[in-house]
């Protein structure tokens, strides 16, 4: 997959893409990613890339030539026909499913806007438009790491085996059971005697009602699509009645 | 404000903190940012800080240890009472509401899990989880870092007074409208003639009708709560019937 990114602030990615996963991830040859400052495809002498807004108001808005200029560069060196995402509060809301579909593409472009705002023609270039959530935040640049990172952990061979994706809190419908590790006490706290007891069948069946009891008691709107099976059905009717009654 | 990071990895926040208003507000004193590296707390030979989950199950678990001794070591140094907060995907899902509450606080403690999950003690150390998605990460970091940069931004004296954070989009309670910036014209599409007119009432206006039709064909959601003015209301009449017989 090859990841191209437009930004103001290429130094503001410097830490993410080279650490952890995505380190290896480049390292492996799986993912590209290539930073673009679209500063240097302002044409004019003072490499300008925002001005006054027509109407008047605070703040400064991005020039649509820089971004067009820097894309069009983009698509006449690829060949390809890439997703060109715009990061903005106003676009649609990232899930997991939007990052397990993008996984799929060979080639993104992440255009992270900056400022008080972008000129609005710059949407037409876009075929998405991304919000990671209802805060405001100086630009796309975290949004596009928040992208990036979840994608390219989707790309096949980037997790070993043993941390596979399917577990994934939102993966399975379910938000993830508790877990413990040693030591068995800590500052009075324990380990529940079940995770003890060597009974693996027993063992996951806890961690099932766990794991619905806590998405019930903190994200109750993803139960609504989950598909329960028979069992689990039983268990949820009990986890409701325990609750009614404290 | 003071803001200490526990991280296992340090080095990915060197980009984000050290450019624009992050930067800016660190220079000027108004945010003391630290990154901890909490495998320093590992009180083991190896310095280990994860280990095998009870009970089973693919994947390593965040010890309590580390966490607990750096939180305390940090109570200890600075005898405040600062909000601890964990980023978790379990947790409540982050918003500019949350933003603005926690730009209140002198001192704030960030937990970054990492791996396939943490201990289930570590959540009792916490006064907040947050969470800023339905999204996988691989880590917290990249949830610390939205965090760090919503809420600094609103740091009395951060950003200019040419961008105040009053317009942005969800403070008002409604997206922005778009702007405009030259060229007027830009391969074939063209700034809004009232932009030109130098009409200020008019462009007020112009602005709120499209704030208002934008949020209602994007993010419907967000109008509920929208206190509406009596000439709001019309306008929204207006923008629903024009909906309607497209």
């Amino acid at each position: 997959m090859q990841i191209d990114i437009l930004t103001l602030f290429p130094n503001m990615f410097t830490g993410v893409l080279n650490e952890s996963i995505l380190k290896k991830a480049r390292e492996k040859g799986t993912v590209r990613i290539n930073v673009i400052d679209f500063r240097k495809y302002a044409n004019n002498k003072h490499q300008s890339v925002d001005d006054y807004p027509y109407g008047g108001g605070a703040g400064m808005v991005l020039k649509p030539e820089p971004i067009y200029r820097a894309v069009d560069n983009l698509l006449d060196q690829n060949k390809s026909h890439p997703r060109i995402i715009l990061l903005t509060p106003q676009g649609e809301r990232y899930t997991q499913k939007k990052a397990e579909q993008l996984a799929q593409e060979d080639h993104l472009i992440l255009i992270c806007g900056h400022y008080e705002g972008f000129d609005e023609r710059i949407r037409n270039l876009a075929t998405d438009e991304i919000s990671i959530g209802d805060f405001v935040l100086t630009g796309g640049e975290l949004g596009a790491m928040v992208l990036v990172d979840s994608i390219v952990r989707l790309l096949p061979g980037v997790l070993g085996n043993n941390d596979s994706p399917i577990n994934d809190s939102f993966s399975s419908g379910l938000l993830e059971h508790p877990h413990y590790t040693r030591p068995r006490e800590f500052r009075g706290m324990t380990v529940p005697d079940v995770l003890l007891s060597g009974d693996h069948k027993k063992i996951a069946e806890w961690r099932k009602k766990e794991s619905i009891k806590r998405t019930f008691e903190r994200r109750p709107d993803l139960l609504n699509h989950y598909p329960f099976t028979e069992e689990e059905k039983r268990w949820f009717e009990e986890i409701k009645k325990e609750k009614k009654k404290k």
